[in-house]
């Protein structure tokens, strides 16, 4: 099923352990197998080498030769738009960030055109790319207006016990409630079920969260769990979706890792990550659903205190790679060949506008 | 220490494992050493003797005869009030509830009076005590009203690797960040430190969990972490408390496991009981506190699917007992002899008043 996906994979933060995994990702056949899109600096790759203790044999193409005949597989465009020597190795600073929102941007807009079929990145730190993009809030936010998407995708934390999919996300606790509606709640199990049947489940069973302590204890402690969360459970059972809840949120996910549910979608961000960082999510993956393509990335961070010491685990990273390329093979089948020379300068042209990208 | 305490046992609902718990608590000299004042039916007792296969030498006195004179240690004033032959095991019933009730009204008013220093029950079952008193909400509102108090207690939740407190518990999710402010906050620090002393902790370490995701981000998810917790947190470092914060609250629990935090403060219900459950909780200890006699009970449930059965397990039974007279002996240490025939007869006469229990 999966042989015929490409992946455009877009180099992280530079100050990090993500030039260390990117070349552990290229070093490894069973990741790298088929055609992948590398996007990023060359040399800031061959500091990831040097790192990760291995030796890549990869083409390698430079913008100005984007028109020409493109290589066969696996190759990178190499963006020179970070170089080892200016950015510092364990800590954010502002040319790792920008490059890595070039790098995501390029690589975004290679699968909006059908270059690729899923968006894989190595990890990315906020703080970097606000000092290089001030108004930066979120990935979400930044895929949205790159590919001029029509709605906005969804985050799905990936873990092999449980997945977690959430209503809401980056918004202040006290804007939850009100930001809660049965068709909201509706969409976003509908959304998760989509993904997750892409991502082999049959039929997922999903726990819904409370929204209030004890389920709202019967109204005593709000009303919602039974006004909002109640209604759009039963909606979603009607619609024949393996749908439960709502139920406390401190026993739902001891429920899921139990066997009793694939996934469990919580109502606000903490709810759910407070219980898959416990669970180890740093193991576990990323996925960015709802856009024609998957976007996935490893769950952990930049890992600032182990930068250049090469002993950043790919577990993680490999497991996004995988998910990515499932899910492509599944969502959107498509049968296609290596990018035509001359249709990536406009391509790379776009993504890397400045009027656009730092506008 | 701890030789002079004297607990107030509540036997907790009819319906679960209360009453195997109790056989088993008092068939054990290692908990049941000194003075243990126990209250609830004997009848119910020796259920949970036959459930346990223990045999109790056990005391007892009936209501009538409290006058005389009392027993030498541990005994039972038998309250006559739940024939198990009347009350479901397995589910829950307004008698078990009734029952229940009246057994804690007994035990806090014994210390509330001084006639012991802990109050701790076996498992309530809230929609049992609700049958028996709509109004019930939940124990911190019934023990307010019993003993007339000053101020409110707060509920803690200790494990051995770490321990919860909670600035606000049963309110709905809406109303949590309107409920914060910096003298809260730092009241609830003040009251965690104390009670932790008391426990052993020399200078108890504590994070604190921020209200919004990644702690507002720089107030891009909202503004109390900035406004109002790190004020507090800085108040409360100000008086040499060793308190970290605000930290997001999905790491600050991975934190406070790996040894960084005795204890996380956390701002609402569900955000350290996600984790606590996660961690085990159910062979924890619930600890009320802020009252002139600490309040234990273990935290798990009253275990309707295993009733009867002699199966339940007794650690959190035996370490809520523990909690209790180490913090009795150290924060309250009395040396007191046995209660004085003729004072019983009017505090369980108060403590059973209809018009006041069921108002």
């Amino acid at each position: 099923m999966t042989q015929n996906t490409r992946v455009a994979f877009a180099i992280g933060d530079a100050g990090g352990i993500s030039p260390e995994l990117a070349a552990k990702v290229l070093a490894h056949d069973d990741i790298n197998r088929n055609d992948m899109l590398v996007i990023g600096d060359r040399r800031l790759l061959a500091r990831g080498e040097a790192d990760a203790g291995v030796s890549l044999d990869l083409p390698v193409i430079g913008l100005e030769k984007l028109g020409e005949t493109m290589p066969e597989g696996t190759f990178m465009v190499d963006l020179r738009n970070c170089d080892p020597e200016t950015v510092p190795q364990g800590a954010s600073s502002q040319g790792s960030g920008r490059a890595a929102l070039e790098n995501f941007r390029c690589a975004l807009l290679a699968c909006h055109a059908g270059f690729a079929d899923v968006c894989f990145f190595t990890p990315f730190n906020k703080h970097a790319m606000r000092l290089a993009k001030p108004d930066y809030v979120d990935e979400i936010g930044f895929i949205n207006a790159t590919i001029n998407a029509q709605s906005s995708g969804r985050e799905f934390n990936v873990l092999d016990e449980v997945w977690n999919a959430r209503v809401t996300s980056h918004i202040p606790l006290r804007e939850v409630a009100d930001a809660l509606d049965e068709d909201r709640i509706l969409k976003s199990l509908e959304l998760t079920v989509q993904v997750m049947e892409g991502a082999g489940f049959e039929r997922p069973r999903i726990g819904v969260a409370a929204l209030n302590p004890h389920a709202g204890d019967g109204r005593n402690f709000g009303d919602e769990d039974d006004d909002i969360l109640a209604p759009a459970v039963r909606r979603a059972q009607q619609k024949q979706l393996a749908v439960t809840g709502p139920i406390p949120s401190d026993t739902v996910f001891v429920r899921a890792i139990k066997g009793e549910f694939d996934a469990v979608m919580t109502m606000y961000h903490d709810q759910g990550q407070i219980a898959m960082k416990l669970l180890g999510f740093d193991r576990g993956v990323t996925l960015i659903a709802g856009y024609p393509f998957p976007i996935v990335t490893p769950a952990h961070g930049t890992a600032y205190d182990i930068a250049g010491q090469g002993v950043a685990d790919l577990g993680a990273t490999r497991n996004a790679v995988a998910l990515g390329r499932k899910l492509a093979a599944r969502l959107a089948p498509q049968d296609r060949s290596a990018p035509q020379a001359g249709q990536l300068p406009e391509l790379f042209r776009k993504a890397l506008d400045p009027a656009s990208i730092w506008a």
